[in-house]
């Protein structure tokens, strides 16, 4: 039998009891080194704890898995790793490759820094969208990155950024290297999510005796040290008053430095209908003039024309995106066609 | 001081060392029964290892507070609380009011249905969206638990629904009553989410021993009994070869079984902009027919619409379909205009 035993955040300490008891008795533990750090204290620790011999295994060693699978087939082999054991998906792929073989497995979960975090913002797990990584060797492509945050703020919802931590080599993105990267991701995107202003959350090592969070302005953040990994940024969406006051009692941060970055993002087409709405309005005056000097009867056309530029606001306000486009794009239709058949020049 | 400890999801044994040594140390020892199931027989554990008295308390005592804040002013006192304490929002309440009276607290971390239910179906954590509740008295708008679901398959997302569960009077939504209320929204809501055939997974009691996952269409599953809570229900979404794997493995379900809710629910502009493309270029067509019958001269105006349909269709593919629907909006528009100045009688 195969045993998946999560450590959590808290060190060695951190295992729950009935993974200390299936540790103490399997004939072969294993543990994982690489998908999260742990010192040669905690280590030390744990084979105190365990008083069983501990083999400590890299990534190529669990990706490849078969001495593990050939032991767990005659005994049972125990893997500790640091949060969940299930969130790297190397162990979930031990885990089905085990099965597949006939093996039974069994995870004793644990915390993750996705659960822990809202905790220790006070921001609600519920108002928390789809987490992405970012990585400084480009993996991510930033294009998925910047898309992600931008559909989580639309929706009103808070975003965790994990920070690439590569810990075979000891390589971490540094906390402020990844908000420079943000504001770089701006300047090709453009859909107003970052500058200097925007309020975000910087944590260190959570679940740990130095964590540490820290919430502010990119620009009062982007200079910090924020010493060792792991390390993530939450860029919060729309905040619900309780979150607003947690944030300020846990992270003590002035109410005046927490700012909403959903109501700043406004989706594209609340932008292009108000834009488009405001300037076929104009357009349509500009005809009107001049279909009245020029004798020409528009006016069942200009009638038809006011009707959906206002439907077009009013599907809007409904939150009725598309129908909202797709009248203020026809009403424009509507006008433009006079000029592709030289009825009326008219000037947008 | 105030400590909030973890109990996991693994009954009294999954509390961690790190928090059974707190619990051990501390003068005054409190179990919340009731954000959580937990048996007579787990208490009784619980006490066997704390070795401490613990005083079992209810909703009221913990929202009021003021007891536990008085005494955590003085001494040592420890709340346990099932799974992570932090994300049931009255532990969170009293953390923030403990914290304002100057009183430090800590929390030891732990496992929730929400980390671990990624692990345990084998689908990827990076791809849930935002979870939500459903609650048999309506608490929550059914709209807003179909609106939720809507987005996330839209972007390819799974969705978690907890469902209500009142340890108080022991009321729990049962999962089968809970697929027949997602069919009835679909009656309301009319999105294709849901029918006999959509694909869901139903998990029970996840961190137990009786923990049990069934996957399968909502038809095959709606007339089960799945017993004691808790219990959630999982949308997929967009599957990942390796996630239709594990899903295959852990939950022995078969690959014809499994289908992807995404695509079933394509976004409300791609089905607007391609029907819209279609009927635009059938009526283009009439249009041409009449107006070269009465010879009439549109060519220009044609030539623009015939473009703005391709333009439509081009940021469809490219999945900028705010574009899209202006494009399409625009394009009718400009042949709809003929038939309002009566320039021409075109039907649609």
């Amino acid at each position: 039998m195969l045993f998946f035993i999560g450590l959590g955040l808290h060190g060695a300490k951190g295992i729950p009891l009935i993974g200390l008891d299936i540790a103490k008795k399997a004939e072969k533990v294993y543990l994982d080194v690489y998908t999260s750090p742990i010192t040669k204290d905690e280590i030390d620790s744990l084979k105190d704890l365990i008083g069983n011999e501990i083999v400590r295994v890299g990534r190529d060693f669990i990706e490849d898995g078969l001495e593990i699978i050939n032991q767990a087939k005659q005994k049972d082999v125990a893997l500790i790793a640091s949060g969940d054991p299930m969130v790297a998906t190397t162990h979930l792929d031990l885990r089905l490759r085990a099965e597949k073989y006939g093996i039974k497995t069994h995870v004793i979960h644990n915390s993750s820094i996705l659960c822990a975090l809202p905790g220790e913002t006070g921001l609600h797990a519920y108002n928390f969208g789809k987490t992405v990584t970012l990585m400084k060797s480009g993996l991510t492509p930033s294009s998925t990155v910047y898309e992600v945050i931008h559909e989580n703020l639309i929706r009103g919802l808070h975003t965790i950024i994990l920070l690439e931590y590569d810990y075979s080599t000891g390589f971490f993105l540094k906390p402020n290297e990844a908000l420079k990267s943000l504001l770089n991701m701006e300047r090709d995107f453009r859909q107003g999510i970052f500058d200097d202003e925007t309020f975000v959350i910087v944590t260190s090592r959570i679940g740990s005796n130095s964590q540490l969070l820290h919430g502010g302005k990119i620009g009062s953040l982007i200079d910090k040290d924020y010493s060792e990994p792991p390390h993530a940024i939450i860029v919060p969406g729309k905040l619900h008053f309780t979150e607003i006051d947690a944030l300020k009692t846990l992270l003590k941060i002035d109410e005046d430095q927490i700012t909403d970055n959903s109501s700043k993002v406004k989706s594209l087409a609340v932008s292009m209908v108000k834009r488009y709405a405001m300037n076929t309005r104009k357009a349509l005056s500009k005809a009107r003039e001049k279909s009245e000097a020029e004798k020409k009867n528009f006016d069942d056309l200009f009638e038809n024309i006011e009707c959906y530029i206002s439907d077009a606001e009013r599907f809007l306000n409904m939150g009725k995106f598309e129908l909202a486009i797709l009248s203020i794009g026809y009403a424009e239709g509507l006008l433009d066609s006079l000029r592709f058949i030289k009825e009326l020049e008219i000037e947008w």
